[in-house]
């Protein structure tokens, strides 16, 4: 087998779920919501399967969908987007990456990446041949080191996969930030692959897509998530949307990787979009109450929490409480024995760089107030 | 953007429909089936969507599914696989097929294809820095010429990729190839990515996977899927059969590539799978009774066939009446003043090889009688 692929260890993400399974722990690990997405969409999702349209969608998606995305860009951000030509339906936000990555990799070529990042993102990078260059957010207040990220970029810089609003870290990067991404990423004459899966969930900071930004419009390629956006995880809807250019290049790895997605969800999906501003208000008001809850309940409990104005994760620095431990062994001692799961931080650095920070761990507050609230208390008992 | 990905053609299946929609053409190119699944498996997906597990599916497919999967390779080969560690869930066969690719190659590495072949095939092997060797499939018999096959298979070789029944030439390997086949995968120490999704497809000849011959058990990839055996093309749902240490691999590689797939999609296939052989006759039967239909009207209007014992395909030989145009022209003029899609043939060789035959078009069968019969009565028309 390919020895790359044979080495990579289990996504963390199953290692801490089953672990939860086995412990009856109350799962603050993978980032699933316990709570259904809207019955409406539901339903639209069912009914679209009845009425005669189950054979292949077309390779970039249903118009429909792509209509309802386009139309989002604009509302949301001022954005005009050609849904013919401009935007690429995928299966799901992580074959989205891993086209947009396709789509402008060669082997040898730089891919920045910030770290703490998502899990798949180097082993996507490297299977093409890419190089990763990281720069590490710096804690407590993930702040983004411009030295560091300026020596990242060289000639050999193909792109940078921005995450933002960031997993693991909750981090929303402000225009001071994405300024400084984007001249780089001029200056450089490379893309950008821009992770903005819970672009609705931040919590009174404005997600700012790096495409808005002067000469951006030209070199992303935004990423959103009907799974982030309703809740509905399972669905692996995902878009792309980028000028005609690279659109029609991911479009083509699109073809290689997968072809097309079901066409009743894609149905549902375009139905959701196309919800007005309140959804989009009350589903990141709801999540910004259970981060309260959850931050406020860590802050009682001592431990201190690093800023996370947006996704569904916070990170808690353990020092307090690990007394020596790693990240790796305290989350491990917490699902045993508090019963609750969360995500080691370390497990989000490149396994082949310096050693990551090891008193972080990542919590998920995607969750119901209720299951929030007795995670507290049996973290409570058990320290 | 990537050079290779940025000069690959547009799917052949994209561009017929496009023009068939544009002309009003009765489409019997791009293989999907204009009749629904059926209705309880669809009942069965809308029924899932219902009751609350619209979060992530476990990596590998939910365990339903595994189930199901295992219990079919049981029933109809005898085979006894793990549902545990032995089958992987993809969003369909294409993805299947690129990430039983990424399991076992590497960049140089050789992977034997028999031509005229599915589309993705090169494009997938190409990006993984991998290079064919073709070997083709001769007319008018699509006898295997073993000389040739033989002189494929060398030292760099890591796999083969055998489609059977195969799409386009509806082609059922036999025995004796199959055999072949398995000695030379022996004696390279390769593995075989098996493309079986027509498995169920199959008119008076039984399919045979290669992974049922002796020795085999170790090295193939089985894919399969549920589009083909429901009728339900646009669902991408797929499952790979192998053994544990390359199922391993393969669940990786669909974790940097997709993830996961819809639960209720899922449940409803596992629900598919289950059904008797008699679902599974009737369907074959259907599919042989139009390919009759339509090798029979190809003939009366004096085409000559090649071979279709599986499949939703068959080729003809349009030398007769392209009048010295080749396979595309034709099909370009058959669209246009027939008002009857086709895919030619030419379509499915390396445009990186020699000269592929220019003599032969694709028909696609799966479509209702009485639009095959219209289709004939407008090829004789036009003809
Ligand atoms: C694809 S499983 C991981 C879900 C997630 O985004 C996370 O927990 O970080
Ligand atoms: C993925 S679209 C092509 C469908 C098909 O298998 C074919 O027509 O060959």
């Amino acid at each position: 087998p390919n020895q790359y692929l044979a080495g990579l260890p289990t996504t963390i993400f199953t290692i801490m779920s089953q672990l939860a399974v086995k412990h009856g722990a109350i799962n603050l690990g993978q980032g699933f919501p316990d709570t259904e997405g809207p019955q409406d969409i539901i339903q639209v999702a069912a009914e679209a399967l009845q009425d005669g349209r189950n054979q292949y969608a077309p390779l970039t998606g249903l118009p429909e969908l792509r209509e309802a995305v386009a139309s989002s860009n604009r509302r949301f951000y001022g954005l005009e987007i050609d849904p013919a030509t401009e935007i690429v339906v995928t299966s799901g936000a992580t074959e989205a990456l891993a086209a947009c990555l396709m789509a402008v990799v060669e082997p040898g070529d730089e891919v920045v990446v910030i770290e703490p990042l998502y899990d798949t993102y180097l082993p996507a990078l490297r299977l093409l041949g890419a190089v990763p260059r990281c720069v590490r957010l710096q804690p407590p207040h993930w702040s983004l080191p411009e030295a560091e990220l300026r020596a990242a970029f060289g000639p050999k810089t193909k792109a940078i996969m921005l995450n933002s609003p960031m997993n693991p870290s909750g981090k929303v990067f402000v225009r001071e930030e994405l300024e400084l991404i984007a001249d780089l990423v001029r200056e450089h004459d490379a893309y950008a692959i821009c992770d903005e899966v819970y672009e609705h969930l931040t919590f009174h900071v404005k997600h700012m897509p790096l495409m808005t930004l002067p000469g951006m419009r030209e070199r992303c390629m935004r990423i959103g998530s009907a799974g982030k956006s309703f809740s509905l995880t399972g669905w692996k809807v995902g878009y792309v949307t980028a000028p005609a250019a690279l659109a029609s290049v991911v479009a083509k790895a699109h073809q290689v990787l997968v072809f097309a997605t079901a066409p009743n969800l894609q149905r549902a999906v375009a139905y959701g979009l196309n919800k007005d501003e309140s959804y989009y208000q009350a589903l990141s008001a709801q999540m910004e109450t259970q981060r309260d809850l959850l931050r406020d309940g860590l802050h009682r409990l001592g431990f201190e929490t690093l800023p996370a104005d947006g996704s569904y994760f916070i990170v808690a620095d353990i020092s307090r409480h690990a007394e020596g431990r790693s990240d790796v062994d305290f989350a491990r001692w917490l699902v045993e024995h508090a019963g609750v799961a969360t995500i080691p931080v370390s497990a989000f650095y490149d396994p082949e760089g310096d050693a990551p920070p090891q008193n972080l761990i990542r919590f998920a507050f995607c969750k119901k107030p209720e299951i929030l609230s007795e995670a507290l208390k049996r973290l409570e008992k058990a320290l």
